[in-house]
């Protein structure tokens, strides 16, 4: 069989597979989960094995301590994938549910109710735990999946998918719920992203390239989060100790993550007061590199001069943008410009500011008085989230289990027909 | 400049537009609505003139006389349009509206808030009045528009833009809040869905070759409808009068719209006593063409052949295949096979029946014992639509003016750090 051939019989399969899903309830969904949990904590030694041989061949290969340390399984990760799998049972199941119900003149029952996308593709990278977190949230909202993970990890991924599949089926988990794209040809994602009327939804998670590659390459839909670039905007009017603080979190708590500050926008009225602080805690205590614009190098010349592109960076390190602006229109613009549509906070007491931040700021999540680094799933209240989106349409933000559901209309009558 | 900073230009300027768009306030909109429809009425020989020209072209290029009708602006669809304008004006203003609020235990407030979009490109055919309804729509949800109609009406629609934007300046409108493609260059299609960052969302209207393009070229959301094959299943426990009535309806009442009946699915104990009801008034009164396979023909011998690609027509026009099915599980198989996820119906008083069809109908809009033609805006109650999806993401069916939104978080605390 051809790349092509193969991709459009996972394709079919999954359909198939989707079908069966829907028809799960919800009891049934929960105890599946649970068994496939179980049978990942069986399968211990075996997942160990595989990732050890995934490991010694991204060694000789030259990867990364980073990315090696992404890549391994060790038993405190095996039971984390485990336990994510039993907390997912524990949730709500949002299929099924209404999520609006009205009445026509014409007598016409309408009902929107909330049913599972399909067929989910999920494209990452070399994170084996990814592969368990996604299988789980797809099959509780009752998608079938598609999962596409680095080849560095393949035979983890392998021994994780043959774990799901064996514990779940015991249980009655649809055969081809959830399969793993086995061919290392970088052509299988594009084969993959362009399965329209298969595939209703790609997923990909990981770097830049990486998604960039999908989005071009792709006919059917796409939700994406390119990078996070978030900034706190510091008014004329906020409490300087809480803007300290906040900073301090949304910058030092996890530097590595998206929803941390990158860009700290300071009001000039208070510019002379605050960086000073900012300076002592954040530099000198916490050794974050500031990089600073003209008018911040005007109250603190020791800052690096910070350049056009530090205004579009996602640093991912303690690192840190800083601007004087002259008002929160000029912070908002600023945001609006060089940010990425994720997560920004204004620290202020002003009504007035507040809102205009809040209204006129483009991102999925706009803060008042708190850290960017909420904007997540598990922080949100969702429980869980298969990603952070940095698109517009079906999901922004933390995507939970709601956010991996669609809906459809049923419509009753007793004969009615148009005039 | 070339085409592709051309396109960039204008994709600044509706960034710049939808934020100042956000602004404006619902009464505001309304007002610059109405007197957009005020314009276009007193710009009613300046329309005429421009569209006389269009026409005298498009005869000239031998245009059908289909299409020729659709480009036709006559008084009647001047008056159509304003008055599209002025009824978008009385509906209600989704955006700013709260879709839901909770509180967290750390005591952050956290608003899922409706928004605009931001940008929409709409590419569509020949179809001046496409050009009023959408940059109704579009404007009334504060998105920014920039459309881009078919060669064949373009001095039809630079005027209606230039109506359109005229008069809602006289109110503040925001410039550039409504643009027209002007350039009749093939690649400007391909250069406005791939404004990732600009361009928001792309709705193509149109046939499916339209469609296939820009869904190939795009690297923004694109929302579109491929075509409608819209079933009815008539249930062994169907009223049978009732089924015929339904069926008249779905597919004679206006055969060439998208949610009109393709194909009619009949259960086999009851193709003896309905397919000869069938015949009589749909064949011998209404003079639809039937197509059946085996088992219908064996009621009805003279019904023609149905072939495999009979099951994938969307006919649009008075044609119907016709299928005996053993069960309702067959006729969903069917349905979930060669439909196109639009519109089917149930013709049953079967609880089980109806339950098991709208629940494993993966269509936009199931009904039971009712028409098909409900699908539409306007017949949900929407007021008015943008176009009918037949995707799975952000709109399903009708998309009315809430479909044209988005949302944000808006999380508002007292100094909430993350632990």
């Amino acid at each position: 069989m051809s790349l092509h051939e193969d991709m459009v019989l996972m394709g079919d399969r999954a359909v198939t597979a989707s079908r069966e899903l829907a028809r799960l309830t919800a009891r049934k969904k929960n105890t599946i989960l649970q068994v496939m949990a179980d049978e990942l904590e069986a399968r211990r030694e075996i997942l160990k094995e595989a990732n050890a041989r995934d490991v010694a061949a991204a060694r000789t290969a030259g990867m990364t301590a980073a990315m090696i340390d992404r890549l391994t399984l060790t038993d405190s990760r095996i039971n984390a994938m485990a336990k994510g799998l039993r907390d997912v049972a524990g949730l709500k199941d949002p299929v099924g549910g209404t999520i609006s119900r009205w009445i026509r003149p014409n007598g016409l029952e309408i009902l929107k109710v909330r049913v599972p996308i399909g067929v989910i593709a999920i494209i990452f990278e070399a994170r084996p735990n990814v592969t368990a977190d996604a299988a789980g949230l797809c099959f509780k909202t009752a998608n079938a999946v598609i999962l596409r993970g680095g080849k560095e990890a393949m035979l983890s991924n392998q021994a994780i998918v043959e774990a799901l599949q064996t514990g779940g089926r015991k249980k009655g988990l649809p055969e081809y719920a959830i399969q793993l794209v086995t061919t290392t040809d970088r052509d299988a994602v594009k084969e993959l992203v362009q399965l329209e009327g298969k595939v209703d939804l790609a997923i990909p998670r990981g770097g830049e390239s990486l998604i960039r590659a999908v989005v071009e390459q792709a006919r059917v839909p796409v939700i994406k989060h390119y990078k996070g670039v978030c900034h706190v905007y510091v008014d004329a009017a906020a409490d300087l100790e809480m803007a300290l603080k906040i900073c301090e979190n949304a910058k030092c708590q996890r530097p590595g993550v998206c929803n941390s500050m990158e860009t700290l926008l300071v009001h000039q009225d208070v510019a002379a007061t605050f960086l000073p602080m900012v300076v002592k805690r954040l530099s000198q205590e916490l050794k974050v590199e500031l990089r600073g614009d003209e008018g911040a190098r005007k109250v603190v010349p020791s800052m690096s001069v910070a350049t056009e592109e530090d205004w579009y960076a996602e640093y991912l390190d303690l690192i840190l943008a800083v601007r004087v602006v002259p008002s929160v229109q000029a912070a908002i613009e600023h945001i609006n410009r060089y940010g990425s549509n994720h997560s920004d906070a204004i620290i202020s007491n002003a009504v007035v500011a507040q809102k205009q931040f809040t209204q006129e700021v483009g991102s999925a999540a706009v803060y008042v008085n708190a850290s960017t680094r909420f904007t997540d799933g598990g922080e949100f209240g969702m429980g869980a989230e298969i990603g952070i989106s940095t698109d517009k349409l079906h999901a922004r933000g933390p995507m939970g289990l709601e956010e991996l559901t669609t809906y459809k209309y049923v419509v009753s009558g007793n004969g009615q027909v148009r005039e």
